[in-house]
């Protein structure tokens, strides 16, 4: 049973403000919801149907779960159709502290505003065991229902930092690599692939900031096979990530 | 000015039952809109404010254009940020005729669901130069407007077709390989770059039909780089059908 509080705040839980003021954030679909509860991340309580509860392989009382109704599941989803599964987590913390990663590679996020595309690229880093993702403070929140939906389970994985990337750059290794995705620059299909480094990937509207560019090492492009006087201007940005990630791990 | 009847026109398009109907659809934004008129697509009407007519560098009085205020167009966008330009156009030809493309890479689509990911895959078949793609007839229909939205203009160079894919495969030259996006296949990392080929990509939720599985020549993969034991299980679709379309190009 969905009592009314509960109700209301999972509604407000859409929200960025009573994210952060409640400290909590909503994970929905049995995938998300057991990749989260088999992280780090702190459960608060679980809304299940009967039968999402029976499914399960796992005892569901070890969690504190509620029994709830899809009817009364598809008042609060932020889904389209409602999963049988609803959980309320706390928030991890998302501050930076320390240097940024330099014996992998991590992916630098300047302003991506589409809650899809930043899911996306969490998912995509998953794949590539890029385990940190350092975002703009004005990208998108990663705990958006539409972003945790859209990285099927990644986000429990991938550590998300929002911070000041010009202060996180300044102070990176020397010799820790920039590649900067732009339209102009290296072709990364004449890259070798590279062992660590930072992928630098600006919004979808703009591209990377101006005071960003000084720091990028590498300049690198993704071949486009132009056909036709009237070409593509760009691609999107959760591709453009996938497509450097792949061809920089070796 | 917009008329009663033409909002309710405008609306009603963002169905596919009155697309079909009225055998016409909506593109929204300068971008898209542009391309679409600089495309073979034929333009029944364009809906414009006066900003967006004035800031034109080609003559709108060569196309039906009607004034509107930023207020009306609100009222019948289906994005959630209204555009200065919205046109309609009608719907081009999706049927097959004659045999699958085999002198480039075709992309062909089994049963893709999210209108974000087929409009990704369009613009992304777009820049590697990929001129048609084939989708199941219960693929999302190609002019839904989120998907003409994520094409970001692709959508006017590139052929899409509806047919059934089973009997398309089956008359395809011999020699013309299917490169199937599985789970475990041959790393496309192994594989050289080729000429041509059809990339078969299967849906979100269950992949590659059952029935087109012997269809393929060359299973695929692309490879992951897991770190956990809790690991992803997939790639988004348009992300994989991006890394193949770049992994096969030379």
């Amino acid at each position: 049973m969905l009592s009314k509080a509960k109700i209301k705040l999972i509604v407000q839980l859409k929200q960025k403000k009573y994210r952060e003021l409640n400290n909590m954030f909503i994970v929905e679909g049995t995938r998300n919801v057991i990749d989260f509860l088999q992280s780090k991340m702190s459960l608060v309580e679980i809304f299940a149907t009967n039968n999402w509860i029976e499914d399960q392989d796992f005892n569901t009382n070890e969690f504190h779960t509620n029994k709830v109704t899809l009817v009364e599941l598809k008042k609060v989803t932020a889904l389209s159709t409602p999963s049988e599964v609803l959980a309320i987590f706390k928030l991890p913390n998302t501050d930076f502290t320390g240097y940024i990663v330099s014996n992998n590679f991590s992916v630098v996020l300047d302003n991506i505003s589409d809650p899809g595309n930043l899911g996306t690229i969490i998912r995509t880093a998953d794949w590539f065991g890029i385990n940190q993702i350092y975002c703009s403070n004005n990208t998108v929140d990663a705990f958006n229902p539409k972003v945790v939906q859209a990285t099927m389970g990644s986000l429990a994985r991938v550590k998300i930092i929002y911070t000041d990337l010009e202060s996180i750059l300044k102070n990176k290794p020397k010799d820790l690599p920039v590649f900067g995705a732009l339209l102009v620059g290296t072709s990364i299909k004449e890259l070798e692939p590279q062992t660590n480094g930072v992928i630098l990937i600006g919004s979808e509207a703009h591209g990377i900031s101006e005071e960003l560019l000084p720091f990028i090492t590498q300049k690198i492009t993704i071949p486009s096979y132009k056909n036709d006087i009237n070409n593509p201007e760009s691609l999107n940005a959760s591709i453009a990530t996938a497509i450097i990630c792949y061809a920089l791990k070796g």
